[in-house]
């Protein structure tokens, strides 16, 4: 089959788009499309114009016999900060309070569309190039991991809850939940991480930061160093946290009936270019 | 700013395939590319033009005030078969053997690429233009859920299997365990699905149908309507189940040392065109 350039442009933005971080090469093209590859590098420039334009995010070239082109994606400060500001007015809805100053956020976190965007800006202010597994703890965040996994292009690793689960030799561990000081277990499949893994740890909330010190421990059991952290909401209260270098994209502060939610000053004056 | 003509097809390619089943209306791109409706009435055309040439799904017109163009995901049999066939080769490992005739995947269904695939399968032979939610139950389901969820522009649903999890007033309800007959809970809050509902129910994993069976119970106390359900494997025994009218992607017994696994026939020779 023949493509014209149009075609070809827009089916190369459809296979980079839908596959972060992965590596193609200029061969690939040339054979899906039955075209030289001085065809396809005219091709390549126009989709590298294509994403910086629109700030879609990044298409870079990597020489070498490994080399191709791989789409990076990166979402710009602007569009960061009308996502967060618009999600802040969401959230901040007294409908939203539930007994014990939670708040019901379920709606929004289940959300695909709003987890992919989180997931995009966890991928565009976290350095994962040296990370080999997004890692999370069961259940609200998972969603967020595993769309911030897909733009990483890194596989998703969950901690469960229940030491009961059969999933072969599991390590469990205890740990001091924020919440309440109770303490909480959790475990993961040894075979889950490979020995001397980096990690980064995507969570959806964080008070104290007792979950998030419990899975940096937890890590530790597995050789496995963590190379950054990223939680959607982090609470103003208590101010000292357990856990330090992580960003969050969202701050909130719960007092009677008064909701009190912001987006991250980092995330918006963020290191983006 | 100005757009080339490729330019516009790169970026409306990008901007459809990021967000399925959304309809965005002429103007929408008219604006977004300082462009006359005539030029991306052709851009459109030739988007269409590229999705269909490479099998990557549909793009439709919608008619109306509320009209416009929206990208619907669709894979190919030819595609199914071989990501399929591929599973399964990667699932008959006996590396993979756990006790109990259980097996370790949660390498391959927490994979982001793996679970978007799976999502994508779903989308494509499950009936979803009525539907308003996509419910799963935690955990190991939640990847590919979320992903079918995305592929069809749905919310997600998830229930939990701890009652003590506060999100506000909350259905709780027993069932009776596929795996050993054992009562276990799920809950999902009051406020989770609005009255009157149509949901697709997606888990990854169904033996007799006890949980999938529950799901379904406890859809019909939120007077929800389940129009449509979709298993990632389903075992081969039982032969008989306690739900009927369900699609499964893959097949699968374990006897002793051997595993036996393949793709569901009806998946591979399926309704497409």
């Amino acid at each position: 089959m023949k493509f014209k350039r149009t075609e070809r442009i827009g089916a190369i933005v459809k296979i980079l788009s839908d596959n972060p971080n992965k590596i193609y090469t200029l061969s690939y093209f040339t054979e899906q499309f039955n075209a030289a590859k001085s065809t396809i590098s005219e091709d390549l420039l126009v989709v590298k114009n294509v994403f910086e334009k629109l700030h879609l995010g990044k298409v870079i070239t990597i020489s070498g016999a490994a080399g191709g082109v791989k789409y990076i994606p990166k979402t710009s400060k602007e569009e960061n900060a009308e996502f967060l500001i618009d999600l802040c007015n969401r959230i901040n809805d007294s409908e939203r309070l539930l007994s014990g100053s939670f708040l019901y956020l379920i709606d929004l976190i289940y959300d695909p569309g709003i987890a992919s965007r989180i997931g995009k800006i966890f991928a565009s202010n976290i350095d994962y190039s040296d990370a080999d597994y997004v890692v999370t703890m069961e259940t609200k965040g998972i969603p967020m991991a595993l769309m911030t996994a897909n733009a990483m292009n890194l596989p998703l690793v969950i901690i469960r809850k229940d030491i009961k689960v059969s999933e072969g030799p599991t390590l469990s561990m205890t740990y001091a939940s924020g919440n309440n000081g109770k303490l909480e277990s959790m475990s993961l499949p040894r075979r889950a991480l490979k020995p001397n893994s980096k990690v980064i740890i995507i969570d959806d909330f964080m008070r104290g930061g007792g979950t998030i010190k419990g899975m940096i421990d937890l890590m530790k059991e597995f050789n496995a160093e963590v190379a950054g952290i990223g939680v959607f909401i982090s609470m103003m209260k208590p101010e000292k946290k357990m856990v330090e270098d992580y960003i969050s994209l969202i701050q909130l502060d719960v007092e009677g009936d008064e909701i009190i939610v912001k987006p991250n000053r980092d995330i918006l004056e963020g290191t983006e270019e």
